[in-house]
């Protein structure tokens, strides 16, 4: 008598989720694009360990971030824990290779973090971010990069539909001095935050209540984010509003540089836009501030997010590190597509399916797709001399838009049936040895009919 | 009177490592091609979770994966890991998937993962493994393309002299059975796995120990398996020991095959060799068994290793799933890469450093970069108007091989001046606005000096 093996239920946790072929294709080339982005304006990858001792991490992130870790004791007795971002890891980083790497310093960071939140549709307990700053100087030449980066990031992943919305905690804090509300920055823009959310009169009660902010103060400062108009009004407005005022100079001239250079380089007219009511809670930021929104896909917030601060790394190094960047949601960004139905579904990475007649002919059939593979095609040899339609079905399931096919006829004689996959007809056509990679080619160049 | 902030120590911990800009991208660049590489034969991408069930994960990797586990409890009570390798989390991913995505299944994946084991020069707790494999086939078609994809691999990273070794686990059993070691295959085996580090003698011995198999017997094992010669010769004597036995038929006939499709498709003489002594300790195996070894690293064992399996994921699901693959050790590549200084410390991902002269004329250089990146050439904008030497400092630092230079003459003029940061010479070319892109392409074009 034997006994049937103990199976073990094949199952992720709680918040986590494969990606299949069809989804991890479509975040490689998302990653692939990202990347080629980073690169082209100089910034370079870096990468850190997902794991790090807890002190790093603990208290960075707030209380939020400190109940999320995922935190333990390894067999050393080490305390450690995931990293739940990629800016804690890069200010550690950056404290202990600035030395070496010197100043400025730009780098993309592109890993999985890990956060113990609660799952929501489309967001899970670990995540692809995506980040890149310039660290080691104050120049606002670097953060007028930062519009320019989003602003080629977003169509290269497929997105022409977007607004960067921008803004200058210079002119938001200038105006609370104004006002005499500086000691009260934080919880007047953590109200200020929710605006969108909660409406105006919840925005002045929450001023009032968490700030001792009266209606008419906390009105100027409402009245002043609510601004609308082109750019070029709104920041003329601040400027009257401001009578000239020194509280207002240096976030006006950081903003006009940006949008003059986003406009000489040939960022399209509107893809920028001066917001004012883009507080960008955390009080770490002290000048530009960026949010991006997708117009196809409102619902899922900004999709990066960034800004200038003023110290990066001061928990870890004196050597003091300003710097500029953002955050791609990436994964969040992908989980949005995924749910509105905007990927291909292709789940093959090749373009060719070899179909095999007769496993005795084998070294044919492989020699076909590495001549394909020479010529930057990219083919597949199905493994088993299955029925054909077997093989084809195969190749439809997958996605393939061409397939090779040779029976003894063809063999024998040394062409190619070469079947185009898309579209009604499934024309065929024969093709010579030699002819295979420039046929194959001719054929992917024409879209489907 | 103020106190000090506490500082906290920026460090990683043991065994885990940072990979700075000139290490991570010569990291990405193994894995581009390593992807390109694999989709080229229709591999696709898969990812899962870093975290699974410990139960998913204990047992599979022998006592010594065990211990190693980065093992703990979640803020949710769950008995959680981090994945150890690659293959167990394929194994339940295909239990759960394999109905929706039908056989074959062809995926590659390339991802960290995590042993807590003693670090060593060149090995680390975390690191990134590049798997693919075949399954749902029993085909031989599979297991000679793997020998192909090695094949192709290491060129695409780099590496032109090496050698695939193959066996065929089929022959190891076939001649334990002939000789009646059947039921002793797994320590022989094992034995035999440390013939290149103990001689043949200690190996004798051990057989004898462990698996009361006399000399006699024990001579007529290796003597098989030392087998010396062409690919040709090796396989001819074997089959002249076997007499023409069916328990050589399998085994030879599917190691001809690989050999002979590896040479139709232009495989070079001499990187695939017959090697009846990889036997690959894990019991696992039962076909077609793979080792690559680097010509140029022989210290790091092999690079590349798999082969057949009759069913990977028995543990978690009914459905029998045969497959073969191999596992590249990517980053103890690049390890050994870097200790051998094999890397070119190349840390700019972009090719020209548009150098600033005064932060007024910064839509100009921003217009200029952006031109250049349009082209396909990565263009950095230095971000604050420095000394030129110390711009120019800044681009040799990190092997910029252009910069552009534009001074108030320039500015005027609307031309600029390209220079060539290679060699000794540093030439300067004066360029129009115009022309600036295909100079500097033209520039690159050119090798140093």
């Amino acid at each position: 008598m034997t006994t049937a093996p103990r199976r073990i239920e094949p199952r992720t946790l709680k918040g986590f989720r494969d990606y299949p072929p069809a989804l991890a294709i479509a975040r490689e080339e998302l990653m692939e694009r990202a990347r080629a982005v980073y690169r082209s304006y100089g910034y370079v990858p870096i990468d850190t360990p997902a794991l790090e001792y807890t002190e790093i991490l603990l208290g960075k992130g707030g209380e939020e971030a400190d109940k999320q870790l995922f935190r333990f004791e390894d067999a050393g007795g080490r305390d450690v824990a995931l990293r739940f971002d990629l800016t804690v890891p890069f200010a550690r980083f950056a404290a202990q290779h600035v030395g070496s790497l010197g100043t400025p310093f730009k780098r993309y960071h592109l890993a999985p973090v890990w956060r113990g939140e609660n799952p929501q549709r489309g967001r899970f307990r670990e995540f692809v971010q995506c980040d890149f700053d310039t660290i080691g100087t104050t120049s606002n030449a670097a953060d007028v990069e930062v519009s320019l980066v989003i602003a080629d990031l977003l169509p290269a992943l497929g997105f022409e539909r977007f607004t960067v919305r921008v803004n200058n905690r210079k002119l938001l804090n200038g105006l609370l001095d104004s006002l005499g509300l500086a000691d009260r920055a934080g919880p007047v823009l953590r109200a200020l935050d929710k605006l969108p959310k909660v409406g105006r009169e919840a925005v002045v009660a929450e001023m009032g209540e968490v700030a001792g902010v009266e209606r008419d103060r906390a009105e100027r400062v409402l009245g002043l984010v609510s601004l609308e108009g082109t750019n070029a009004e709104v920041l003329d407005r601040i400027e009257a509003e401001s009578g000239g005022a020194d509280w207002a100079a240096a976030g006006l001239r950081d903003l006009r540089q940006l949008l003059a250079v986003a406009d000489a380089v040939g960022v399209p007219e509107g893809r920028i836009r001066v917001d004012l009511s883009i507080a960008r809670g955390l009080d770490y930021y002290t000048g530009t501030v960026y949010e991006t929104f997708l117009d196809e896909l409102p619902g899922i917030g900004s999709v990066c997010s960034g800004g200038r601060y003023d110290d990066l790394a001061s928990l870890y190094t004196r050597q003091v590190l300003p710097g500029v960047g953002a955050s791609l949601g990436l994964d969040r960004l992908l989980a949005a597509m995924e749910q509105l139905e905007l990927l291909s579904g292709v789940s093959t990475a090749a373009d060719v399916l070899v179909t095999q007649f007769d496993a005795a002919h084998l070294a044919a059939y492989a020699a076909a797709a590495a001549r394909l593979r020479r010529a930057g095609i990219g083919a597949e040899v199905y493994p088993d001399p299955r029925k054909l339609g077997a093989q084809l079905g195969y190749a439809d399931k997958r996605g393939f838009p061409l397939a090779l096919i040779a029976g003894p006829d063809e063999l024998e004689r040394g062409v190619w049936q070469l079947a185009d996959l898309r579209g009604e007809g499934r024309a065929r056509h024969e093709v010579s040895d030699a002819d295979l990679p420039t046929r194959a080619r001719d054929l992917l160049a024409r879209s489907t009919a």
